[in-house]
This record gives C-alpha cells, structure tokens and sequence, in this order.
C-alpha cells in the first residue's frame, strides 16, 4: 500500500472506528484497526465480533494494500499531528507514516487475521432518516435492559408495516415506544442489541443523510455513503408489549414538564426503598413527598390540571425522571390507570407517537 | 437557629467546603458541615481533620445557634433549588429548610461532636497577592512527591525572607523553584502539604483580594475577609535543594515552547522504558527520537537555536511535558549541564525567577 490522504479526514474516521475496537486481551488481532484501499478509497475497519464499522474515506492511492495496526497508538499518533497531508505506506506488516516534518513506523500485524466484517448484499430494507433513528432510538433507550437474563429484552424493537416504524423497548419496569409514520414496503421485525443502538445513535447525530438498513440472515447493516455499521440481531421473539399498554384511564393530570422534573428530583433526595417518592394528584396541584427515615422529609406542591377523580401513586422517581427526559412538550399528561396498573406519561397533544409507561411498585 | 438566607450564597459556600469533605465511615461527623451563626454571619465548616474550611456569609439571624448536617444531602437539595431566599431553622438537630416552594426537614447531628477547626490568633505573618499565591503553587504543584515515603517532600517549600517568597517542590525526580520580589518582614519557612496546596489554588483562583497568612504551632491558616483555610504543616526540615540547582551550564538552546511540546508528546507514544525519548541538540535544530520494539520508532526535528557545543540526552517525556507547561513564555531555554547532571528549564528572558530541573535517567 502507498496513499496520500488528509490528516483531518483520517482523523474522523477513526475516532468512529475506534470506539468499537475492544480491549481485548485474549484476541489481540481486535485491538487493531484494518487499513485497506477499496474502490479508490481507503476503508478504515474496526469490529468487536458484534458490530463491525467500516468507514471510506478519499485518498491518492499509488498503489493497493492492506494492514492491521493498534488502534490506540495510531489514533493518539494521528490526533496529535496538526492538519497536513500524511503518506502511508506499508510493508512486511510494517506501517511508515511520513508528513511533511515526521517520519515514523509502527508495528503492524497480517491483516489476514483481521475478522471478517460480513457484507450484506441485495437491496435495502427500509431508508430512514437520521433525525428520525437518532430521536427514536434515544427517546426507547433508556427503557433497554441492562441485564442479559432475558436476551429479547437487552435491545431496541424496531417493527415495520407499510405505513410504520415503530420503535419500542421495555425491562419490564418500564416501557417505552415511539411511532413514526413513514411509508415503507416490507413487513418485518428485528431486536438490535444495547450496544449497537449507542453507536446508530452517535452515527445518526454526526449526519444529515438518510440511513439505507440491509437485512441479512442474523446480520442488519446501517449504510450511508461512507460509513457501514454491520450488527448481530439479537435472536428471539420480543414480547407482545403493546398489550401492557393501557387503553383507558382513571384520571389524568397535565403539568409543566420542567417544573415536574425539578421537583421529583428535589423529592428524590428523601426517597427511601419502601415507597420511594409520593405523587398525590388533587384538582388544582400536584403534591410530592418523600420521608426517609435517615435523612429527613420533603413535600412539596406544584400546579397541575387534574381531569376526573384525584388519585395518589407511590413511583420510583428515577423511572419518572427518565420518562419526563423524554417528553418533548412544554406539558406532560400523566394518566392513572389504576391500582396495580401503570402509570402512562405522554406528550401535551394528545398523539399516539409516544408513550412511556412505568410499571406499578409491588409492595 | 432561626436564619434567611440567600440560595446563591449558600451554594457557593457549600461548593467550596463540601470539597474537603471526606466520606470517612468511621468517623461518621466528618461527613458533615457545620453551620453557626457567628458574629451576624452564618460560618459554614468542614474538615478533613488536616485541613479546616471556614466560609462566611452574610444572613438574616433572628436566633442564633448551630447543627451539622450531612454534607451531600444538604448540598444536593441547595444546588437543585432556584434562586431564592431559603429560611433555617434547627430544632433538636434537625434542620428545617423552607422555601416560597418548599418545605423539607434533613436530620443532622449535635454540633458538639463537630471537631473543633483551630483559630490561629495574632498578628499576620505575611500578606500574599492571590495571583502570585495562585501561579506559584501552580507552577511547583507537579514536582510535589505523591508518595508520603519522605514526608517532607510531599509538600511545596514555602520560604519567607526580607524581600523574597520562595516556592519549591521536588520528588527528587524534578524540581521546581519559583521565586517572588515580595516585601516581607520576618523570616521563615514553612511545608504546605499536597492536598492543601490543591485548595489554595481553587481559592486563590477564585477570588482577586490578598490573601493573608497566619502562623500557629504546627498549623497554618490563609485567612480572606470571607474564607479561611486552616492547615496542618508538614513537620521535617525541607532539603537544602538550592545546592541542586547547577550555576553553570555546559551548551544551551532556545526552541519555540508549543512546537517542541508537541513533539514531545508525539516522541513520547513511542517511548520505551529504556532510553525513554533522546533529544539531540545541533547547531540548528532539536532532533528528537524515540524507538519502542513492541510498537514502532519516530524522528522529528525541530529548529532552535544553540549556544556551545551540540549534546544528546536521553530524558523522560513526562517530566519534560510537566516542565514545558510551566514555562510562560514563547520559547525555553534548556540547559545542558553534563552527562550525570540535571537538565534544566528555564523561560526565554534569562530571569531568575522560575527553574525547573530534570534529574539524569539511571541507566
């Protein structure tokens, strides 16, 4: 291999690649980034077996070629040179960077060894909109099991219908689901891991284009012009959630988000493990305790506008917290649907897009 | 305790003591901070046990009186409220906090098992302008030891005479000397500990008044209209370091600060634990190299200018970088005092003001 490319392009594509490079000590072929010229451009590779990245970027390419080197030397070595032209150059596995004032070589390995990143082929999927995935799929992650127990339920629900996408994750204290009406031909589903949605989500603020997804048999690749991210799906049938989801309620309350939300956190303070915090919702005002028999008590009240009867509900505040982050109105619609049933937050007009609900505390 | 008092105020106070709270379990008191009317002032304290924060703010006292309250919950509530005036009132220990808004109660502690924080009485020893408390400390902070193997070293030097203060550090790997023409009467000389010198910086960073110096027996006390810090000294008699310090140089050069800093760090990724980085110093230029078996090699030069004859040294990159950043002018001067001897920094205009020394590698 023998290119020229710019400092500041490279740069970028390896600070998206290198945050998937694993630290990992008992393959050390993945603490490499592959370099390899393709199609006239230079691809910039990393994997961690789950998800694989693979970045293009523009060079003057005089002769073909491929290597592995280690990440973190190579991204600290090009992140601190100012912006220049930098020739790359490779043999025996060796890599010679030359710019104008620096000369260096660093130690390289086969890039045989390096894993294979599967390609996808055939027609996409679905195109959708970056704005669109990244507000989705931040809007569900937090609803995303931490825990692996239950597999189905450590990723983001993705769900097409012709006229849909729907978004949706739950751990089972809490659930959260985000519709997005876009027209589309095939029917289908699939479960996209915890990790992979904090790189789609990264990958989706950093550019304006729409997202093309390719369905393979366990793989899904999200493709733009320059970047691929090719994932596992995680295995499994996801839980037929939307019937958790209630259609009625007993009362509701509308209340200034913001206002809310500083208070439940003031509130949050005093919470203790038996009831947490205290929501107790009257006609013109939303009452907030806690008692903590350590450090001391809170109330507090804020104005709100109930509809039907008032209602008290003991919740765990960071749930509530995390709900309201969400909610992307002014005001936010509390629904009470009942003892033992869940609590339901939407935004101030009264859409279907999106819904987060938090399970009932058993006591 | 009856008092009103303004949520600005307080915060500010509770960020600057909270820091020197420890999260000691057997010594549960020290988790706490301690509020008292004092002189219609309200005193805010913590201690660490080696170091003690008085802050004083201005309040409304209709009753006077004192508590300890746990210094995370106190601080977390205070910094969630708004802006506004926030009334105390301590009955039985336990703190009633009430806003316009709120009404909370955080149960705290008797005062009484508040350990007493020392008042330095009499004269002032010395008064020291913030800024050059500040930029002396800062400047010698990285050469203080870490370890406490030799006690004495593992605090900055800090020595009074008619018409100069002297700042020093060393770990007897590197050593730093700041001297300032500062009119002063008696002399003395004192060894601040570590983590105090940390506080200093951030009150002298701060605020712009003079900071007035106190002496006690085995502590010392820096004393603003508003704050004191009250510390132990390090016992020990400091090293007479000056002797260290080489009168005469063999060759010198002058190379541009931020040029050779970069290099430096770029050199440094290739570092091994052998020779570390070697500069080599000619007539026109600064040639550095580093050469790593397991990673790769580098060499980069840079222009400066040479007094004497040419030297090569091998020398560690941090403790070159460490120095550099001290340096407050565009270009350095290095040095060269013979093979076995220090190499020492300095900045453009031959002062005699800041020196820092990096003692021989031992091969």
């Amino acid at each position: 291999m023998k290119i020229t490319i710019n400092q500041k392009n490279l740069l970028k594509a390896l600070t998206t690649t290198e945050r998937i490079v694993s630290r990992n000590p008992s393959l050390p072929i993945l603490n490499n980034i592959l370099l390899k010229t393709e199609n006239g451009r230079l691809k910039v590779a990393a994997t961690n077996l789950e998800i694989g990245i693979n970045y293009y970027i523009g060079a003057k390419i005089n002769e073909t070629g491929e290597i592995a080197v280690p990440a973190r030397i190579f991204s600290d070595f090009i992140s601190n040179l100012g912006e220049d032209k930098i020739t790359l150059v490779t043999k025996n596995n060796v890599l010679s960077l030359s710019t104008s004032k620096y000369k260096t070589q660093i130690l390289g390995l086969d890039p045989k060894d390096f894993p294979i990143i599967p390609k996808i082929k055939g027609d996409n999927f679905s195109v959708i909109p970056s704005k669109i995935l990244k507000n989705s799929l931040t809007a569900v992650f937090d609803s995303v099991a931490v825990s692996e127990t239950r597999p189905e339920l450590s990723g983001v629900y993705m769900s097409f219908s012709s006229n849909q996408v729907v978004f949706a994750a739950t751990d089972s204290f809490r659930l959260t689901e985000k519709i997005n009406e876009l027209k589309h031909k095939e029917k289908n589903s699939l479960i996209i891991p915890r990790n992979t949605v904090t790189e789609l989500i990264r990958l989706a603020s950093d550019i304006q284009d729409d997202i093309a997804i390719k369905l393979g048999d366990n793989q899904v690749a999200f493709v733009t012009n320059d970047i691929e991210i090719v994932s596992r799906i995680i295995d499994g049938s996801y839980p037929d959630y939307k019937k958790v989801i209630p259609d009625k309620f007993i009362s509701k309350t509308l209340v200034k988000k913001d206002e809310l939300e500083k208070n439940v956190r003031l509130a949050g303070l005093f919470s203790s493990s038996i009831a947490d915090i205290k929501l107790s919702c009257n006609e013109k005002n939303i009452s907030l305790t806690a008692k903590n028999s350590d450090k001391g008590d809170i109330q507090v009240s804020i104005e709100a506008v109930l509809k039907n009867e008032p209602f008290d509900i003991s919740i765990n505040h960071h749930y509530l917290l995390d709900g309201l982050k969400i909610i992307p109105t002014e005001h936010v619609i509390i629904e009470y649907t009942g003892h033992g049933s869940p609590l339901v937050l939407r935004p101030e007009q009264v859409n279907k897009d999106l819904v987060y609900l938090i399970m009932p505390l058993r006591n």
